[in-house]
């Protein structure tokens, strides 16, 4: 077989940096072993299992996935310790059974007493103790119950009453990506950790078990300094990093490890213009930069090697078109520096969203061969 | 086999409502041929072999692609007649060579010398004599030509000097989608119209044969009063249509064929929000109305039985997880009025983006019996 590389792939192709990627896995890793907690990947950023293999050789515990269809994937890797981080839907109940009965030690969340009963009465129904995380909002992000309040109790009531296993507490503070100073990320991160603390504790106040503290999100999980009272911790984008990371300010921009490769089809001179293969169907629609402290726009355009063209933007996206441009002023010599057929790569606004809109990654190994790693999208 | 519905499919899904759909393929194909038009569907918006039938079954002569995969794909199912609609990169001519040799009538498209020289040098070390159109700029949106220039004249003589075939001129006026008034759509028609002829014209009196002049998107299609000169028309999102085309004008709401079938899987009573399993992983990132007279934000909110909830949209998306809210004020009663477990389906901003988020289609029939249809995604 010709070995592939960035010259022979067809475009656009989604390309893993290896050597970041495991670097950025190690850092992880280091620092959840400083802090002494155990570390749960999101794999909804990569669904790839060698990405996920690689995670948890590092030392990871288990693995979080956001759709069902992620835990059937892993557990058919032969992955088991996995935790279902979306408030399950009632109607998913029966797949989440099917799954443990072959094995998989699914553990499922909540954050309603409605859910919490069906859960029980499902589970009781079946004769199956469903091991269940309650959800904390520490944040007022998303989903979740206050870590004071009443209906925290009344769920672990529920559960714990309906012969469930209250697991524990688990909480995402996900506002920790709009902020963008060490400061305000190290507060955010003991705001999620006192706030799902104080939750467990109430929980045990009241007579139910409650062993697991779960929190997480990248900008806070590397921003923490002190975890005490938590068991776990749970982030996913910073095994890629992308642009609106390095805007939060937890990695540099030579961390990002997946970059969109794409070629030059055309021009339009007058204007400073390449045209590439790379739109928003390569590097999804999300802006997610554009309200940050740089905003780069649909990605940041670098050469085939990887270095960052200072300036150039991916400036704008149709399905299969991107345009790039030099900021502020025309790039006049555009047309004769990048000519039709150039490769060039593009950094992504968030990992998660670009990796989604491939089938497959190309690994790219510092002796600059590629292989295929698979990945799945789609419920 | 159980005959599935909305009430049973798993969540998120997508929905595909025929009838509308027939009906849009209906309306667009009417109005092609009382122009006296050929109508070539762009097939990136569904990638669907049912639709594409569907459209061809109406009248559609040949269809366009925009990526290579769909060219397969859709020759493998047995249409022959392809546009490959996106200039082609040159590392691309053995792909397009092999799928001509066989019996794949594509065609090409290009707007540069450097590549028409590319085309005609491959062409010609293969014997193969390219069939292609000649890109125009119509309205300053992204690639092509300007009518009146010399390249175009240069590129022309450059394929059909090499041995290739000068098929026409084509163009895609997609400045259409910033456009919400009937007086300016049916100018920019006219301007489309006007400008390929013009070029085809040039081409001509050059000395160059230049039989088809191809123009084309949903919103100029549907609004061109006469198109005099043009032999071709192109069109895609107008099978599902979307908000984004319902702010431009040219449909109802009760048009939009595509929606997303989502389960509520939580609340947050104090803020009035819904937690739904429709994140951005479904709709897509694309927020195409937040710049449009009408902010949809991430979608507008739907009973199961499509009817539109007013004021209720997908106000936030993360990646599995979609918050629906009450515009204006909160909705004090939203937990009892939509518990966990109720169904809804949100229409979407850009039916080519949310479409691709989806591995497959459920196609809703009036019996409000569901099957699949298939898509395929990536390149």
């Amino acid at each position: 077989m010709m070995t592939s590389s960035l010259h022979t792939l067809d475009t656009p192709a989604a390309i893993i940096d290896v050597p970041r990627a495991m670097k950025n896995i190690r850092r992880m890793q280091d620092h959840m072993n400083a802090l002494g907690v155990a570390f749960r990947p999101h794999v909804k950023t990569s669904k790839c299992e060698q990405v996920v293999l690689a995670q948890l050789g590092a030392g990871a515990r288990g693995i979080t996935v956001s759709t069902l269809k992620e835990a059937d994937q892993f557990f058919a890797s032969g992955i088991t310790d996995i935790l279902y981080a979306v408030g399950i839907a009632p109607h998913r109940l029966p797949h989440a059974l099917e799954l443990r009965r072959r094995g998989c030690a699914l553990t499922i969340i909540t954050d309603s007493v409605v859910s919490a009963r069906e859960i029980a009465d499902f589970g009781r129904a079946h004769g199956e103790k469903f091991p269940v995380l309650i959800e904390v909002d520490t944040d007022g992000h998303r989903s979740g119950l206050h870590p004071e309040g009443d209906e925290l109790l009344k769920v672990a009531a529920v559960l714990h009453d309906g012969g469930m296993e209250v697991k524990g507490v688990m909480t995402h503070a996900g506002s920790s990506y709009e902020l963008d100073t060490p400061d305000a990320l190290e507060t955010l991160a003991e705001q999620e950790r006192a706030g799902c603390v104080t939750a467990a504790e109430r929980v045990r106040a009241a007579g139910v078990p409650c062993p697991v503290v779960s929190v997480g999100s990248t900008p806070t999980a590397l921003s923490a300094k002190d975890l005490r009272g938590v068991t776990e911790v749970r982030a996913g984008v910073y095994v890629f990093f992308d642009l609106v990371m390095h805007n939060v300010g937890v990695c540099a921009m030579g961390d990002i490890a997946l970059s969109v490769l794409t070629t030059v089809i055309g021009h339009q001179p007058e204007k400073g213009w390449l045209i590439v293969d790379a739109g928003w169907m390569a590097m999804s629609r999300d802006v997610g930069t554009s309200k940050q402290k740089r905003d780069y726009k649909y990605g940041q355009v670098c050469a085939i090697d990887g270095t960052p063209m200072a300036g150039y933007l991916l400036s704008g996206a149709n399905q299969e078109h991107g345009i790039v441009a030099l900021e502020g002023s025309a790039d006049a010599d555009i047309v004769a520096r990048y000519p039709v057929g150039t490769r060039l790569r593009i950094l992504p606004n968030h990992a998660c969203a670009t990796g989604a809109q491939f089938e497959k990654y190309q690994a790219l190994s510092p002796d600059g061969s590629v292989q295929e790693w698979g990945r799945f999208h789609g419920w």
